[in-house]
C-alpha cells in the first residue's frame, strides 16, 4: 500500500451516438481502464451519453465532482458533431479559444501531407481557456487536459497514442494487483467456497466469471488486493480449498 | 413515423468490477443497443458501475426515472458478488422473494445434468417481490422482469437467448432507421457539407465516423431518421454533394 493509502479512482464520459445504436463495438473502455490500473488509479464509473450537449454537460460536472480524474472520449475532431471542447468549457464556465501550440501542429502537419489547414481542421485546435494539449502522434490533432479532465479521441488507436502520452504523469496510488485462477467447474459448485475464502481475507475481493467453452462449463476466478502478500494468501487458500473438494485448477486463468 | 410521434428509450445499467478493470471487453452494449434499435427503443444512456450494492441502487433509480425501460447487465448469478436482485429490489422499496416457477426451472434443468439444486444455485431464483421471469435456455437460470426493468446475464451469450425471449414484448415506436455513405477522405475534407446537409433536413441526424486502413483515411457517414423518406433525400443530397466535389462515395459504406 502506498503511503497515504489513499485509492485513486476516475470516471470516463464516452460520448458517442455509434455507440449508443449499437453500430460501433467499444473498445475504449478496456483500453483505458487497464492502462489506469498500471497508473495507480481505479476506473470506478463509465456513462456513454449520446451527441447531445447537455447531456454531456451533466455527465462530465456528475463524474469530475466525484472521482479523482475524468476522462472522455469521442467528439475532438472536426466535423459538426464533434462538441465534446464546448461542452467540457461549458460544464467549467470556461470559454472556447484556439490554442496557438494546437494550430501550429496541424499547420505543421498538414503542410508534410500537402494540405491546407482549412476552417474545419483549425476546429481541432479549439480548447477551453487555460488547457494544456496532450500529444498526438497519429494525425496531429492533440487531446486536451484542462484541471483533472482529459479529453481523448474516439478513435482507439488514436487514444492508445494520447495514454502514452501520458503515461507516468499522473498520480495515482498502489496498483491493484490481480491473480486468476481458472477452474472447469460450474461456478454453483463453488460458491461457498469463494464467499469464506473472501470473507477471510481482508481487502481482497474475488469475482467470478463463468464461461462455456469446448462444450464445458467452467470459470475463471480473479482475485484482487493492492497488497502482494494479501493476494498471495487468498489465492493459496482458494487453491487449497479447491483441490479439498478434488478440483483441478489452473493458474493464470484458463 | 408512428401515430403517437412518441421516442421510446431505454437506459442500460452494467454491473461488473470485470469491464471496469479492463479485464473483461464489454459486448451487451452494442448487442442490446441493437436489440433495442429493432424494438423502435433507443438506448440513451449505458452506466457502468462495480459490483457494490449503493452504486448499483443509484445508477438503477438514475435511470428508471428518466428513460422508458431499464435493462441492466450481470451479477444474477450465484457467487457471491452477484447482488443485482438485492439491489434493484432495494432501489424499488421491495423483498427478495424466491420465485417458485424459477425454482421449477432451476430444479429441472439441474436434473437433466444429473446435479443437485443446491443452496447456491436456488439463489438463482430469487427474485424482488412481484417479478416475472424472462426464459434462458442457456443454462436454466432466468432473467427477471420487475416493472419496467429487465435484469439480464452478464455473459453476453445468454444474454442474447433473454433478448430473443423478450422480442417484440415491449412496446416501441417507430424503429430509427440509418444508412451508411463511405468515402475515401479525410472528414475534415467534407465536414461542411456534413453540416449544411444535415442543417436542410429535419429529423435527420449525420454522423462521422473517421478510421484509417489500408494505409489510407476514410469516413463513414450514418445518416439516420425515423422516417425512410426524409432519410432518403438527406442520403440523395449528401451524394450529390460529395459528387459535386469530385469524391467517390460507397452505398452502405466501407
Amino acid at each position: 500500500m502506498n503511503a497515504s493509502g489513499k485509492i485513486w479512482t476516475a470516471g470516463l464520459v464516452i460520448i458517442g451516438d455509434e455507440i449508443l445504436s449499437g453500430r460501433t463495438h467499444d473498445k475504449n473502455i478496456a483500453q483505458i481502464a487497464s492502462w489506469l490500473q498500471v497508473q495507480g488509479i481505479r476506473l470506478s464509473e463509465v456513462r456513454v451519453v449520446p451527441d447531445v450537449e447537455a447531456r454531456i454537460v451533466d455527465a462530465v460536472n456528475a463524474l469530475r465532482n466525484t472521482y479523482d480524474y475524468l476522462f472522455t472520449t469521442g467528439g475532438i475532431g472536426p466535423t459538426h458533431d464533434d462538441i465534446t471542447v464546448d461542452a467540457v468549457a461549458k460544464a467549467l464556465g470556461l470559454t472556447v479559444v484556439i490554442h496557438p501550440d494546437a494550430r501550429d501542429m496541424l499547420e505543421t502537419y498538414y503542410a508534410s501531407i500537402g494540405k491546407e489547414l482549412t476552417e474545419a481542421r483549425l476546429r481541432m485546435a479549439r480548447v477551453p481557456e487555460g488547457a494544456e494539449l496532450i500529444p498526438n502522434h497519429m494525425s496531429g490533432a492533440p487531446g486536451i487536459k484542462i484541471d483533472s479532465i482529459f479529453l481523448m479521441a474516439g478513435v482507439p488507436h488514436i487514444t492508445a497514442g494520447m495514454l502514452d502520452a501520458l503515461t507516468g504523469t499522473l498520480e495515482g496510488g498502489a496498483p491493484l494487483l490481480s491473480n486468476t485462477i481458472g477452474c472447469w467447474t460450474a461456478e454453483s459448485e463453488v460458491s461457498e467456497i469463494l464467499r469464506e475464502v473472501e470473507k477471510a481475507h481482508d481487502g481482497c475481493q474475488i469475482g467470478s466469471y463463468p464461461f462455456f467453452r469446448e462444450g464445458r462449463v467452467g470459470a475463471n476466478f480473479v482475485i484482487r488486493s493492492i497488497d502482494a502478500d494479501d493476494l498471495q494468501s487468498c489465492i493459496d487458500t482458494l487453491c487449497e480449498a479447491l483441490s479439498e473438494i478434488g478440483l483441478d485448477f489452473t493458474p493464470g486463468g484458463i
